[in-house]
C-alpha cells in the first residue's frame, strides 16, 4: 500500500502543466494553491514558461532542485502516462491526476488509466484520480485543487468559532461537488481537515482515505459522497473500522435512480449498483446516509456536538416559546420517527412554577415569550433535560437577535458541559452570525430547518443504538458442519436446483425441515407417500427445466385420498410436460399442505457490487407492488434479522395484528441467519435462492417453506464473460 | 362582512396598552411601527403616561385628535372586552387583539373571546385576534406587530431586486412562525405584501384575508400557515376562488401528527383535524403543501419566476458542467416524481457541435467545465429548452462566483423573456448576493437544495394539470331523480342500516345494482332464493344489532344445493343469535357468490373538520397495515375520482399487473363518483358508508359490491352535545 501521508502531507509539491493564465484551470491551480499560508514549497512544472505567477518554473521534474513529494498532474490525458512515470523516476511517491479523458471517455482513456496503474504500482505511488478536482488538507493550508470553493475570497479555510472539539473530512468521488461542503459549511463554523476528490479512482479509493484518516485518528466526523464503490470488500472492511471506532460516517450515494444511474455510467465509468443494495450495505455498517447537502450538514452538526453524549433512545422534549414553532418541531420529530411524550410530573411541576397560566408544560413545552424571558433558554432546557422522560432535548429559539442568548451565556455554558442528554437548537429565523459564535463556543448545534433537526436527533440515536449492538463479525462465525458435504452436492448439482434438491441441501443447514415429504416415481408411490403423511397434501412437479412449476400448472394443492391423488399426480405430470417439453422431470413432490399464516418472502440475490445479499420481503401482490423488500449483506446475526425485519414497510403485519396473535419471528430470524450462513459459505456457486413463500405461524409454531428454488452461479459463463473485459 | 380594508390600510392607529419600554412587547410594538416610514399617523393610548417614545399620548381612544381606523390592543386580557367596546363606540372599524389568555386559556378566556365576537358584531368591526402577534402591510411600510422580522436591523421589508413582479402575502394563525416568512426569504428577494397573523381567530379567519387579497388582485402566491380551520365551508370556498384565479396557495398545515395536535389543543383551542382529511382537501383545491419553511419558500420562488410559464409535463432536461452535481439533480427529479429523458437527436446534434468529447449530450447533459465555458449558461439552457423531449429546463451552476453569470445576463435576460418552458438554476455551492441579484433581475428561480428545485419544479407542473382540470362545481350536479324517495326512506331506517337495507338505498344511486339477492325469513324461501339464483350462494345474517356478521359468525360462503342451503341457514341464524341474542333479526340475505378480482375498500367516514369524506383504500390485511387509503370531499366528479385512486400507494395492483388484466377503473370510479352524490345528498343524515370489500374485475366486467353497511348520524345526540357545549 503506497503512502497516502506523502500525497495528503506534502513538504515539495511540483505542478505539471502550471500555467500563468488565471483564467484557465491549470493557472487557478497554481494561483489558489499560492493564496493561503501552505508552508511547504510550489514548483511549478513547465514546457514553455521559465516563470509562472512568480514562482521559478522548470521543464520537467527531473530538473527541479529537490524531489517533491507530491506531484499535481494538469496536462492533456494523452501527456499523462509518460508524465507520471517520470516522477517515479525522479523519486515522487505521489501524484494528483486532475486531467480528465480516461476510462470515463471510451477504450482508449481506458487503456490510459490501466498504463497509471501500472506506473503507479511499479513505482509504489500513491495516486489519485484521475478525473479529479484534487484535495485541500486544511490543517496544513494545502489546497491543490481549483474549486472555486477554495478561493482565498469565498471565505477563509477555518472558521473563527468552530462548533465542537472535532474535526470533519470529506471524501468525495465528484469534484465539485466535494469542495461544496466547505463552502456550504462556512456559514456554520464547521472546523474541516481534508478534502479529498476521487475521481475515477484508478488506484486510490475513497475507502482508502477513510482508513489512513481513522489511523490518524484526527477526523471526528466523515462525509462521504459515493457514485459507485470500486472494492466492496474493502470499503466493508473500513466501515466497519469506522464503527467500531465510533468515527460517523455520513454519506450521499448519488446515482440512486434510472436517470441518475445512466449519468454515472456515462461520467464515472462504473455502473452504480443497486440502490437498495447500497442502502443494505449503508444500514449493515451504520453509515449514515444523507439525502442532500442540508441533510448531510445536518448530521454533521449533530456529530460535531454532540458526538459525546449521544442519545440513549428516541424520546424528546421540546422547549418552545412559540407554540406554533413547538408544533411544527413535534410534527417534523413524529415523521422523523421519534416520540414527544407528555412530561412526568415531577418536571412538569418544576417548570410551572416558572410558566404563566396560559403556557403549558405537557411537551411540547411552551412557555409564552414571557416564561422564558423570566427563565432564559438555559434554565428552561435544562428543567426539561433533566426530567426522566426524555433523552434529548430540542430548544426552539428565534436566532435573528443574540442579545437573549448572550445574556445566558455563562449558563448555557456550563449546562452544555454538564448535560449528559443533547440539546440542540432549531431557530426559525434565520441565525444571525453572532448567535452562532455563541452556540459554536457554547457547543449547540443550530438547525434553521425543524425536519434536518428532527432527522439529525434520530440519526444520533440510531447510531447510538447501532454501536451498541455491533454485529459480531464475520470471523467469529463457526463453519456449518455440513459444509463440505454440502458443497460437494451443490457442484454435483444442475445449474437449476429445483424444490427437492433446494430442500435437501437447505436441510444440511437447519431450513425448512420436513421429514414427510417424499419424491414420487409413480401414481402408486404418491399415493403411499400421501398415505404415510395422513392428510391433505400437495403435489408439485420437479425438474431443473421448470423452476416456475405453478406458473405451469405442475402443482396440485389440497389433495386428500388415493383418488384424488392418483388424479392429481397424472394431472401434475401432464402438465409439467406439456410445458416444458424437453425437460426432464425427476418425480414429483408429495408433500403435507401446509396451515395458513403469515406469507413471507425469504431469498438471496446477487449484486453486481456487494454480492450475495439475503433479501426478505412480505408476501403477496400488494407487497410486491410497494416494493417492501429489505436486503441485507451475508452473513448475518440475529440481532441484525431482527434489524432487518424491522425496515419493512409492513413490519406491524408479524406482530399481534388486529385478531392474529403475533408471528413466530424468533423463528423467521433464525431461518433468515441458517440461510444467510448458506450463503455465505457457498457464495461463489449461488447466483440466488428463492424461499417463496415461507409461512410464519403463530409464535411458538415456527416457519413453514412451501417452496424453494436455488440457481446456481454459471462460474464458467461468469469467467468468460471476465476474460472477454 | 366588516372591512378588511380598514384593518390593512389604516390612515390612523392607535395603540391601546402602547409603552415607554422597549424591551417590552408593548414598547416594542410602538417602537418597529415607528421604524418604517408608514405614512399614517400612531396614536399612543396609555392610562399611565403622556408621551410615548416621542409621540403625544392618549389616555382614551374617546380622547384622540380624530378618529383612528384602526386599534392595536395590547392590554391585559381581562381589559380587552371594555376597550374593544370603547373603540367600537369611538367609531373605531378595525382591531387587532394582540394580548393573549382567551378560548386557550380555558373557561373565563373562552368567555371574554365570546364578548370580543359579540362587541365586534355589534359595532361591524375587522378585527384579528386575540392572541396573534399582529400584520404587516409591508406596500404600506405599516408593521404593526412585535416581531424581531419586523425589526428595522433585520433588514429592509422590500428588496432592492425582487425576483419576479409579483407580490408574496403571508397568512399565519402562528405569530412568530408567520413573520418568519419574511426573515427567511430575504436573502432571496422576494416581494412581500401581506403578513397576516389571526392567532384565535374570534372574528376573522385566514380565509377571511385570503378572500379579501384575492378581491384586491396585487398577491400573486399565497403562503398560509394553518393550525386548523375553522370554517370549512369558507375555507372550500376560498380555496376554489383562489385556484380558479390562478393564485397558489401554498400551505404549511402545523399540528399534523399525535404530540403535534396534542399541543395544538392546549395552544390555539382547536383540535387539529386528521392529517388525512386536510391532506384530501388540498389536494382537490389544488392547495400545494410545504413542509416547511424551505419548501414552501422554495415553491414561492418557482410561482414568482415561473408562475406565467408553468411547465406542460413532468419531463425535465438537466444541464451541468459537474458530472455528479447532474447525477445528484436526476436523483432528487426522479424522487419528486419527475421524468429525465434522453433527449431527441436533433437536440443531441445541436449540442454536441459545442460540447467536448468527454462530455455528454443524453440528460443530464454534462457539458464538463470546459463546454460551458465555451457555451455560456444561457446558449446550453436554450439548446436544451428547444428541446421538444422536454417541459423544463434545470441548470446546475456554482453560483458562489457571480462573473460568469455577469458576463452571460444579456443573453440570459432574453432567455427568460422568450422562453415559453420554466428554466429553473440549481446551485450546489451558496449563492453570493450578486448572483442574486441577477438571477433576480433576470428572472431565473435559483435553489440551494436539488430536492427542494425538482419538488418545485413537480408542484409548478401539477398545479398546471390541477387549474386545467379544474372540477366541475358542485352546483352543476343534478340532484338524483331518487333523492327525496331515498331521504324519506332514510329518515325511517334504523340507526344502522344493515346490508339488505343499505343496498336499496344505494341501489337508487346505481350503486351495487344486484336483482338476484333475497331476503328469506325461512329455511324454505332461502332455499327458492338460491335456486333462483342458479348458483352458489352466501348466506348473510340482516340485523341493524349485527353490524359485523362476519365476526359473529352469521355467514355461510359457497353454498350450494338445497340441503347446503338449509344447513347454512339454520347456522346463521343460531350464530345472529348467540353474538347478539337482543338483536332483531331482519331476515337471512342470500346472494349469488362473487367471482374473484381486486379487493378495494370504498367508504365514506364524517371528519370533525371537513365534514364527510370517500374514502378509498386497497383491501386484506397489508393494505390496512400500511394505512394506505386516500380520502376526498363529495361529491366527487370522474376527474377527481380517478386522480384519488392514482394516489393510493399500491394503485399499480389495479393496473394490468403480473399476469393479471387491468381492472375495470371505468366502473370503480362510477361507483365512488355515485357514492359520493349519495353521501353529499344525504350528508346531514350519514355517519359513515362502508362498501367492503368491493371486488373490481378485470376491464369491462364491471365491480361488484360485497357488502354494504350504512350507520346513520344521530343527530338528536348530536344536538345534545351542542346544545351542552
Amino acid at each position: 500500500m503506497a503512502d497516502i501521508g506523502k500525497l495528503l502531507w506534502p513538504n515539495a509539491v511540483a505542478v505539471v502543466g502550471a500555467s500563468a493564465d488565471t483564467h484557465g484551470l491549470r493557472g487557478r491551480l497554481v494561483e489558489i494553491m499560492r493564496s493561503h499560508p501552505f508552508a511547504g514549497r510550489i514548483y511549478p512544472v513547465s514546457r514553455s514558461a521559465t516563470e509562472v505567477q512568480g514562482l521559478k518554473a522548470y521543464p520537467s521534474v527531473d530538473a527541479l532542485p529537490q524531489p517533491a513529494d507530491l506531484a499535481l498532474l494538469i496536462v492533456p490525458a494523452q501527456y499523462v502516462p509518460a508524465e507520471l512515470e517520470r516522477c517515479g523516476r525522479a523519486g515522487i511517491r505521489a501524484a494528483v491526476i486532475l486531467s480528465s479523458g480516461f476510462a470515463e471517455e471510451g477504450e482508449t482513456g481506458r487503456r490510459m488509466q490501466d498504463e497509471i496503474i501500472a506506473i503507479a504500482r511499479r513505482h509504489d505511488m500513491a495516486v489519485t484520480g484521475p478525473n479529479t478536482e484534487g484535495f485541500s488538507n486544511i490543517a496544513a493550508a494545502l489546497c491543490a485543487n481549483f474549486s472555486p470553493a477554495s478561493d482565498k475570497s469565498a471565505g477563509p479555510l477555518t472558521p473563527e468559532q468552530p462548533l465542537g472539539r472535532g474535526q470533519i473530512s470529506v471524501i468525495s468521488q465528484s469534484g465539485g461537488l466535494g469542495f461544496a461542503f466547505l463552502d456550504r459549511a462556512r456559514p456554520r463554523g464547521f472546523a474541516f481537515r481534508y478534502i479529498v476528490t476521487t475521481g475515477n479512482e484508478a488506484v486510490l479509493e475513497a475507502s482508502d482515505f477513510v482508513d489512513y484518516m481513522l489511523d490518524e485518528g484526527e477526523t471526528a466526523v466523515f462525509l462521504l459522497l459515493i457514485e459507485a464503490v470500486k472494492t466492496p470488500e474493502k470499503f466493508k472492511r473500513v466501515a466497519a473500522k469506522a464503527l467500531e471506532a465510533g468515527k460517523p460516517l455520513i454519506v450521499g450515494k448519488i446515482g440512486q435512480t434510472e436517470p441518475g444511474s445512466r449519468a454515472v455510467a456515462s461520467h464515472t465509468a462504473a455502473l452504480a449498483g443497486a440502490t437498495a443494495a447500497y442502502r443494505a450495505i449503508f444500514e449493515h455498517y451504520g453509515l449514515i446516509e444523507g439525502r442532500d447537502y442540508d441533510d448531510m450538514l445536518d448530521f454533521a452538526a449533530g456529530f460535531l456536538a454532540c458526538g459525546h453524549r449521544l442519545p440513549r433512545g428516541n424520546r424528546v422534549g421540546i422547549c418552545t416559546a412559540s407554540g406554533g414553532a413547538g408544533i411544527w418541531m413535534a410534527d417534523a420529530c413524529a415523521a422523523a420517527g421519534l416520540d414527544v411524550p407528555v412530561l412526568d410530573q415531577a418536571t412538569r411541576a418544576a417548570l410551572d412554577v416558572h410558566l404563566p397560566s396560559y403556557a403549558t408544560s405537557q411537551n411540547p413545552v411552551d412557555s409564552t415569550a414571557q416564561g422564558v424571558q423570566k427563565l432564559g433558554y438555559a434554565k428552561f432546557a435544562q428543567l426539561v433535560a433533566d426530567s426522566p422522560a426524555i433523552d434529548s432535548v430540542v430548544v426552539v429559539i428565534t436566532a435573528r437577535r443574540s442579545a437573549f442568548l448572550e445574556a445566558d451565556l455563562p449558563k448555557l455554558k456550563s449546562l452544555a458541559r454538564d448535560s449528559d442528554k443533547p440539546i440542540l437548537m432549531w431557530t426559525y429565523t434565520l441565525p444571525s452570525e453572532r448567535t452562532v459564535e455563541i452556540l459554536n463556543e457554547t457547543g449547540y448545534p443550530l438547525f434553521t430547518g425543524a425536519p434536518g433537526c428532527a432527522r439529525t436527533l434520530r440519526a444520533l440515536a440510531d447510531y447510538r443504538a447501532k454501536r451498541e449492538r455491533v454485529p459480531r463479525p464475520i470471523e467469529t462465525k463457526p463453519a456449518a458442519p455440513n459444509r463440505a458435504t454440502v458443497a460437494a452436492a451443490l457442484a454435483d448439482s444442475p445449474l437449476v436446483l429445483c424444490e427437492y434438491r433446494a430442500r435437501s441441501l437447505l436441510g444440511a443447514y437447519g431450513i425448512g425441515a420436513d421429514n414427510m415429504s417424499r419424491l414420487a416415481h409413480s401414481a402408486d408411490e404418491a399415493i403411499a407417500a400421501a398415505h404415510a403423511i395422513g392428510r391433505p397434501v400437495a403435489l408439485k412437479a420437479q425438474s431443473a427445466g421448470l423452476p416456475h412449476k405453478t406458473e405451469a400448472g405442475a402443482v396440485a394443492l389440497d389433495i386428500d385420498g388415493a383418488d384424488m391423488v392418483r388424479t392429481a399426480y397424472d394431472n401434475v405430470l401432464a402438465a409439467a410436460k406439456r410445458y416444458a417439453p424437453a425437460a426432464q422431470i425427476d418425480g414429483i413432490l408429495v408433500q403435507p399442505m401446509i396451515s395458513p399464516g403469515r406469507e413471507i418472502i425469504v431469498g438471496v440475490t446477487r449484486d453486481p457490487t456487494w454480492g450475495l445479499l439475503l433479501m426478505v420481503g412480505l408476501g403477496g401482490v400488494l407487497a410486491e407492488a410497494l416494493n417492501d423488500i429489505v436486503l441485507a449483506p451475508v452473513p448475518l446475526d440475529e440481532v441484525s434479522a431482527r434489524e432487518v425485519i424491522g425496515h419493512l414497510k409492513g413490519a406491524q403485519v408479524l406482530g399481534p395484528y388486529r385478531n392474529l396473535p403475533a408471528a413466530d419471528l424468533a423463528a423467521l430470524v433464525d431461518l433468515m441467519v441458517r440461510l444467510s450462513e448458506f450463503a455465505a459459505d457457498h457464495a461463489a456457486e449461488i447466483e440466488s435462492i428463492d424461499l417463496n413463500p415461507v409461512i410464519v405461524h403463530a409464535q411458538g409454531e415456527g416457519v413453514s417453506v412451501v417452496d424453494a428454488l436455488i440457481v446456481r452461479r454459471d462460474n464458467r459463463a461468469a469467467e468468460r464473460r471476465g476474460a472477454a473485459e
